[in-house]
C-alpha cells in the first residue's frame, strides 16, 4: 500500500450506487471491465442493516456488502487484488454510512492531506480500507464532491467555479487551489419529483432532449419569471394544447437547469472561469444553458476521460500523502 | 329547481375530495351536519372506473358515486333532499371527470350567466345535476375557483387580485366584475412532495406553523435568492446544526409562499388591493406573508365564513342564470 505507481481500488460509495473499480495510477483510464456497480446505495444498505434488526456491528454489516461487491470486481476484471488498498468516498462517511467522520471545513486546501480520513484494518475485507470525509460550510455539505474537486487541482485546476451536476448540483468556488465556497441546487432531484409525483407528470416524457424547448426552458428561466409559477404552466399548455411530453421534459430541464446557473452570469465569482466537470449527457445540458444565459464563452468543460477519472485522481492524492508513497 | 329561495346541493368535486353540502341561499352559514367529505375526489373515481374495465357507461359509474355520496348527506342532514338539484363544480367537468366540457376563455365576465354548463336529466340521481366547466386563458386554466370567484363578484367584488392559496394556488386579476387573468403557482403541491418524497423528508415536520421560522422563510424569498439552493439549505442546516423539524417545516412553507406572492409588490396589478380568499389556517399564513413582503395594507381577507361559502354562493348564481329564478 505504499508506493507511487501502486494501484488501489476506488469505491464511490453515492445514496444509491455503489461503484467500485481498478485503478493503476500509471494509466488512469480503466480498461473496459475493471468496474461493477450496483444499486447497493448507502440508503438501501442502511435500510437493510435496520430491516435485520440494526446488529450491534453496523460496520461489519456494510463491510460484507463491499466484499461481495469485491467479489464481483475480482470476476470481472480477472485480476488479483490482494493486497490492493480500497479507498473509499461519498455518503460512506455520513451519519448512515459505513462509519461516521466529521466535515473538514471549507476554505479548504484541494490537496490530499487536508481531507479527515478512518483506516480500517483487513478483517472481514482481505484488504485496508481508507474511508474519506466531505467538506462543510456554515450553511452546505458535500461528500464525494471535494475528492473530484481534489483530484482537479491535482491535475492542474487553480482557479475556477466548478460546476458539478447531479442529484444535488454543486458550485464550488476555488482561488489559489483553495475551496473557498460553495453551494448545493436540488436540480436534479427536483426534476425526479416532479416527474415521477406530481401533476406533471403525465405531461413528461421519461427524459429531456437538447434542442429548441430546452433553451425555451433555459430563456425563460433567465426571465426572472417565477419557478412555482412556470413549474404548473407545463401542465396548463400540456392540457389547453397538447404540447407534446418530450417538449415538456426538456423544457421543464431547461427551466430548473436555468434557474440553477441563473447566478453565475452576475454572482461575486464572475471573474473565474467556469468549469463543467460531468459525465455525459448531463454535461451537454449545461453547456447549452450556458450557452444560452450568455456564460458560455468563460465556460469550459471537462472532457468526459477527465470528468470520470476525476475522483480516482483524488482518491490517489489522499491515498499517497496519508498511507505514503 | 325554479325560485330564488331553492334550496339546492352543492357538489364540489375536486382531484383528490368529494364535498356535498346543502345549501339554503336565504342563509348560507350552513347548519352544522349538512354536509359530507370523503376521498372520492375524481383522481380516484377515474382510477376506479379504469380498473373496473373503463366500462362504457362512464357517466353513470362517476353518477354512482354521487348517488352514494347523497346517501351519506340525507343520513347526515336528515332532511328531505327529493327533488333539490345538485350543482357540481371543480374537476367533475375535465377530461377526467364526468362528462368534460369545453373552458370559458378568459376575459370573463363573473355572473352567472356566462359559464358554460350541461344538464343532466335525473336517472342514477332521483334530481337533475347542473355540471359547471372553468375558466382558461392562453397559458392557464382553472377548474372550480371561477364559481368562487362569481360568488364574490356576487357578494359585491368588482376589483381585486383575488388569491385563492391550496395545493394549485391561483391568483385572479379582477376588474370592473371581469376575470382579465390568472395564474397559478404549484405551491402547496411542492410542499407536499417534497415532504413526502425528497431528501428533505427526515428534516420537515408534517406541518408548518406561524412564526419566526415561517418569516425568515418568506424574507428568505423575498431577498432574491434560488429557489432550488434554498431548498438545499434546509437539508445542510439540519444535518450541520440538528435544526428543528418544525422550524424546517416552517421555513419551507414560507420560502414557497414568498416565492409565490413576491410578484405582487411590484407586478402590472400593484394598484389592485389584494384579497385572500382561503379557509383557515391557510389563510393565516397567506397573510402573515403578505404583512412580511410589505403588501399587507394592500391586502384584506375575507372573513372564515365568507370564504367558505363562496363556492355555494356562486354555483347559486349559476343555477338561477341557467336555470331560471
Amino acid at each position: 500500500m505504499s508506493d507511487r505507481t501502486s494501484r488501489f481500488i476506488s469505491g464511490d460509495w453515492g445514496t444509491s450506487r455503489l461503484r467500485l473499480r481498478l485503478v493503476d495510477p500509471a494509466s488512469p483510464g480503466l480498461p473496459a471491465g475493471a468496474e461493477v456497480e450496483s444499486d447497493d446505495g448507502i440508503g438501501p444498505t442502511f435500510r437493510a442493516w435496520q430491516e435485520a434488526g440494526s446488529p450491534d456491528d453496523r460496520e461489519a454489516s456494510y463491510l460484507g456488502v463491499l466484499a461481495r461487491a469485491l467479489d464481483r470486481l475480482r470476476d470481472a476484471s480477472g485480476a488479483d487484488l490482494d493486497g490492493l488498498p480500497l479507498v473509499l468516498s461519498g455518503m460512506a462517511s455520513s451519519t448512515i454510512g459505513l462509519r461516521e467522520l466529521p466535515y473538514a471545513p471549507a476554505p479548504f486546501r484541494l490537496s490530499g492531506e487536508s481531507l479527515p480520513v478512518a483506516r480500517i484494518a483487513p478483517g472481514v475485507l482481505p484488504c485496508e480500507t481508507l474511508l474519506l470525509s466531505g467538506v462543510c460550510t456554515d450553511s452546505d455539505v458535500m461528500r464525494g464532491e471535494e475528492t473530484i474537486l481534489i483530484g482537479l487541482a491535482a491535475d492542474g485546476l487553480a482557479d475556477g467555479l466548478v460546476v458539478l451536476p447531479g442529484t444535488h448540483s454543486k458550485h464550488a468556488v476555488i482561488r489559489d487551489g483553495i475551496l473557498e465556497q460553495f453551494h448545493t441546487y436540488m436540480t436534479g432531484e427536483l426534476f425526479a419529483i416532479l416527474r415521477e409525483h406530481s401533476v406533471l407528470r403525465p405531461s413528461l416524457a421519461p427524459s429531456p432532449s437538447l434542442g429548441d424547448a430546452f433553451e425555451r426552458g433555459v430563456r425563460e428561466a433567465a426571465s426572472g419569471a417565477n419557478l412555482l409559477r412556470d413549474l404548473f404552466s407545463i401542465r396548463a399548455r400540456s392540457v389547453l394544447h397538447g404540447a407534446d411530453p418530450a417538449d415538456n421534459a426538456a423544457r421543464l430541464s431547461g427551466l430548473l437547469i436555468g434557474t440553477e446557473l441563473l447566478g453565475l452570469a452576475s454572482g461575486p465569482d464572475a471573474d473565474l472561469p467556469i468549469v463543467v466537470a460531468s459525465p455525459e449527457p448531463l454535461g451537454s445540458f449545461y453547456r447549452s444553458a450556458l450557452d444560452v444565459l450568455g456564460t458560455g464563452r468563460r465556460a469550459r468543460a471537462l472532457s468526459p476521460a477527465e470528468a470520470d477519472r476525476a475522483v480516482a485522481r483524488g482518491q490517489g492524492e489522499v491515498l499517497r500523502s496519508h498511507v505514503g508513497g
